[in-house]
């Protein structure tokens, strides 16, 4: 039995012996997820201030309960479960047929998308979603992402050996960002070099920009030309108020070939502490093999669905499909709208207190900048110090992100409004 | 824009343009998951036979209905969502700390074992753990698995990239086989070459067999004196009902060095549709990386987890909590033991018919030989065809599982009667 060495306090320590190699991409990533690094720093300053009123406008939690639809859907559930004739164990991996029925003629279908039931999967999240559909391709796929965005979507592929090590403000060697700045109107560019996999989220987190049709037909074009594959983020699109912004990329003729996309039950419907969300892989699109051949990416994804999940929580998909009924559309309606009155608020806000101001029209996010020459960490900590206010520093979000800040609308009206309060009188730009 | 070719019916086609390389790994994998598998040929009888009664001992799903207690934690913690005071959002993505402290002192404490919360991670589910673990170990790690046993344990490693092709018999090249048969007691021998990570799963899924204290032993021994990472799976550890077997690989001195172990709530408390599940990964567990350090696998495990998960659902978890009340625990205990009534039926009266039976004394399976010269898929074929009965073929877990052949106790007891009569009557080895 060999013996094992002391080790130094971050676990780690010089040593010989042959304990089983780790991922070493894991190396590649900064030091903490950006959410999990915000929730640190929050329960240090609350440790330290044990009576101060921290208000959370950062990690983009909903704050309003369930529609009442959902909940009288959740306790007949449960009851479904307390009998013998209507208990259900192991339900299909890739979700009820019920409920992709109703996500495909409700979601879909009124904006002139067929989709068949087995072009659409069930999961426990749009962030689990995000985070593994890269998964179902090669190591060697080059990945563009929205720079900043949602930092999953790098944060996966660093760990799958895609992107290299990162430089000193986060920019993986291997991967390819697609700057989002108040310059370009937050609308990437297309990529100027060769790029398999681009991830594309709509309306934009942290952004809040949207894409128009026309935007989106160019990245549709471009992957068709290119033959890429691009990944879908649309978590948000209840939250688009703007008639002429497409709510789905399959809008876009041939799309179907080249797109996959993933919505969330989280920010309409509420469910970020229920877990659940889908993914659409259309029966078209198309990867490869090295001898040429093509493979499906929906009986890829079917088959890493059936082997590594054993589907979602009946009670939360039946929970899920209340949202369809007439009364649940109604609730969740009043969720965004009310929602979208805090964004008013938060905008209206802090474009009174001399800040520059984006998204929050087609979005729960408020993007902004921070005052000249404060970075986007030091504002965080600023903002936490002096008026108690969480938010997400844009550096989070990639490189780009320097130099902004994220405010989002989930909060309360009334912690909303006493943000806003605090720093218009008590903070500024 | 370039045009597509036609396709064969397996979504492939010779096609040389340029769309984004699969994960081949994929293509190693035998034609289907088990389950799947399963299911797919006992729905295509179903169809052909509308009128057949067929009873289902195959997947290993529960059928009793979910604990009273269980029951009204669901109901109440429904209630939680619906109002704003109690509502919860996002939870810790590693899990309530709540459930985690229960989890630590009722399901470890009694047994000896001291567990901080911190080395407990609750998922959706035995099977994710299953699969998701080997992701934080590199690619050349050498992967030992039992067999036959879960298959999830070797495909979540062969679309990793660990094993390469599978010959005739489904024996992957770079894997390491531990053969449990008959002939050695189901008891797999040590690792006759280097091994990096080990999957033990005992009670075992599918023979049935539990590992004494000395067995388990040597296991540690092993992996400590040869640098090893033990996972072990306990899901089925509450159907243990020999005093003198161990619940938990950490009853082992040295264990927490090199083991980790995943638990679910599947199969005491009936938790198969609800999804939720937990694994150990205890902070002195160590890999290492190319330059020699050593790195907490409790560090990477936690990353993997804020990166990709946003956790369970709070309904769920108080579910979870319920099962820890007296009265919860004594309704487990009444389901366990309905359960392991069944697999005695299912015992005795495949030994009156004069099979060979193992297993159903510890664990809610019975593994027994199929008739001499019967491959286990063709008596699969043969037991759906001449007594409408489903069960699992031992070649769907393994090599070495050909030639057995596995029911379980977790149909109604009237179903598991009228098996075990239809079998004796109908069907002899």
């Amino acid at each position: 039995m060999h013996a094992r060495q002391g080790r130094a306090l971050n676990g780690a320590a010089t040593y010989t012996a042959r304990v089983p190699r780790i991922n070493e991409h894991y190396l590649n990533l900064r030091a903490a997820y950006l959410f999990a690094e915000i929730r640190r720093r929050q329960a240090a300053f609350s440790a330290a201030h044990p009576a101060a009123h921290v208000i959370d406008l950062g990690v983009g939690d909903v704050t309003r309960p369930l529609p009442p639809a959902v909940v009288r859907a959740l306790h007949e559930a449960a009851d479904d479960m307390a009998r013998v004739e209507t208990f259900k164990g192991y339900g299909p991996y890739v979700g009820y047929e019920w409920l992709r029925a109703e996500v495909a003629a409700q979601d879909f279908g009124p904006r002139g998308v067929t989709l068949a039931p087995d072009e659409i999967f069930i999961s426990d999240g749009g962030k689990s979603d995000s985070a593994n559909l890269q998964e179902i391709f090669a190591t060697e796929c080059v990945v563009g992402v929205m720079d900043p965005v949602y930092p999953v979507y790098a944060d996966a592929n660093v760990v799958a050996g895609r992107s290299g090590a990162a430089d000193a403000a986060g920019r993986y060697a291997g991967m390819v960002y697609l700057p989002c700045v108040a310059e370009n109107d937050f609308q990437p560019a297309l990529p100027d070099r060769r790029v398999d996999l681009i991830y594309l989220c709509y309306p934009n987190n942290p952004t809040g920009a949207v894409a128009t049709r026309e935007a989106l037909a160019r990245w549709v074009d471009y992957a068709r030309a290119h033959q890429a594959v691009i990944f879908y983020d649309a978590a948000y699109e209840a939250y688009i108020a703007d008639e002429a912004v497409p709510h789905s990329i399959y809008e876009i003729p041939g799309a179907r070939d080249v797109a996959l996309e993933s919505r969330s039950f989280s920010k309409n419907a509420g469910f970020t502490g229920m877990r659940l969300a889908y993914t659409v892989v259309p029966k078209q699109a198309m990867g490869r093999s090295a001898d040429g051949r093509t493979h499906s990416l929906n009986a890829l994804w079917t088959r890493r669905v059936n082997m590594k999940s054993n589907g979602q929580p009946y009670i939360v998909q039946k929970a899920a499909a209340a949202i369809y009924t007439p009364d649940g559309q109604k609730q969740v309606q009043a969720l965004i709208d009310f929602y979208m009155a805090n964004a008013r608020v938060i905008r209206d806000g802090l474009l009174a207190a001399g800040f520059t101001v984006y998204g929050g029209r087609n979005a729960p996010y408020i993007w902004f900048r921070t005052p000249s020459g404060v970075s986007s960490w030091d504002f965080f900590d600023r903002l936490l110090a002096d008026v108690q206010i969480v938010g997400s520093p844009g550096a989070g979000f990639g490189p780009s992100g320097e130099g902004y800040f994220r405010l989002t609308a989930f909060g309360s009206r009334e912690q909303t409004e006493e943000a806003v309060e605090r720093i218009r009188r008590r903070l500024h730009p």
